[in-house]
């Protein structure tokens, strides 16, 4: 999504130009190529698929979108299992419309991941819960702290629902120290995702995430603390970023390798 | 500032029209009216002064900035005891530029309150730390919820340092209920302020809080958790709205009293 100018074959062989050994993606444009020709194209140059971007959307209140949400998460899931990926990141969803209420919304994803869980576990597919930045809470997702999202996970096998640890969203948080070792602990880090703070935010606050290095969050503090738990997975960067997309996608690609060389290593 | 619009006579001949019996007080306005007379005004009109906005800005590493900035607070002090008010609200500041340090500005934050809690004890006025949402954490406050303003709060005498219970900075939180609490049992909970969280965001995202009503906020929730730890203290209404802004005062004065009886009395 960093590079969504870029089809999948030109992002796979940027990536291998650059030397990018795995890359993360997301179900809409993989659909777009062909699940299948998608899946194929990057086993045969040699990446690895970190992620698979997004299932979720699980608040709803109405029975029958409840269940589309639920079919429509399966068919995640199988696309994660065809694209050989081990994860499936989670965006909860936010407030049904009219809704108010945040405990229910809430309730109603962990009773979404009971239904899910096994599911995966059958394909053999993780699933990761993201929080996202509180301000996003009332339309994209409810699950807004690691704190929430590992009391989310941890009523579900450590194998199967973990969490993902997103500077962009937590870069804030006092107490994220504490819940990153808590989450490596309980091995619920299942994915990992660097992208900067910058302000001023654009309207709709969805497309202004900074490369890595324009902002303020301190990437090296953040990767010291989950490396300090035992991950060794793959770290993904995911920005957001209107300036960025109309660039040169292989310009940017290049320029975000060289910015976590300079700032994440 | 909900109705920013107004001068501070026109501000007060709408409280007193509408039976508003308090009204909080932003410093600008204030001293653009002349401080003394708007103390008198405002007292003569029988109107109580809730709270003077704002202090704070503590986070600047520089020393003759740092010294600025209490010399500033000392002088919002000093004017909040001539204007009757027992309450002075502190944004306690963003990061400095350049700076990734969340750590060094918070306890920046801790040092500034210590050397002017016994300034502003000696007036008779209270330092209240208003924890501001998340997404201001870079540009405007590095304390970004209730636990971590309490955590700072309660170094210091709780008669002369608490916090500020905002509800448009506070909704999100799933742990929220635990920490109006925890501020109403140590007599902490200085200010208690609505606006509501509406989306989608503007630019900048100053200048989006909702009307009462608008949003997702539950008022009465929030009042009833404020209220059940023995706060009788005045609620105020907050709301930076380039819309409202943008029509008849003394009409939108009259929509919040309307829309405060509709969704939170």
């Amino acid at each position: 999504m960093t590079v969504k100018q870029l089809s999948i074959p030109d992002l796979v062989k940027g990536c291998t130009d650059l030397g990018v050994p795995a890359v993360a993606l997301w179900r809409e444009p993989v659909a777009e190529h062909g699940l299948h020709t998608a899946a194929r194209l990057v086993r045969e140059a040699g990446l690895t698929v970190t992620s698979l971007c997004r299932g979720g959307f699980f608040t709803a209140a109405d029975p029958a979108e409840r269940a589309r949400a639920l079919d429509d998460n399966r068919a995640a899931i199988d696309e994660a299992a065809t694209l050989g990926t081990d994860t499936l990141v989670l965006v909860s969803g936010g407030l049904p419309p009219g809704s108010r209420d945040l405990f229910a919304a809430r309730e109603r994803i962990a009773d979404a991941l009971a239904e899910l869980w096994p599911y995966a576990a059958q394909r053999g597919v993780r699933l990761a819960i993201e929080p996202l930045h509180p301000m996003y809470a009332a339309d994209r997702c409810v699950v807004s702290t690691l704190a929430q999202a590992l009391d989310l996970a941890e009523r579900f096998p450590s194998e199967w629902v973990g969490v993902v640890v997103d500077t962009y969203h937590l870069w804030w948080d006092d107490t994220i120290e504490t819940h990153i070792t808590r989450a490596g602990a309980g091995g619920r880090i299942h994915s990992f995702q660097l992208a900067d703070w910058t302000t001023p935010l654009p309207a709709g606050v969805l497309t202004g995430r900074g490369q890595l290095g324009d902002g303020v969050v301190d990437f090296r503090w953040f990767r010291d603390r989950v490396e300090a738990t035992g991950f060794t997975g793959p770290i993904e960067i995911e920005i957001f970023n209107d300036d960025m997309w109309s660039r040169d996608g292989q310009e940017m690609l290049a320029q975000t390798v060289a910015r976590f060389r300079e700032h994440a290593l």
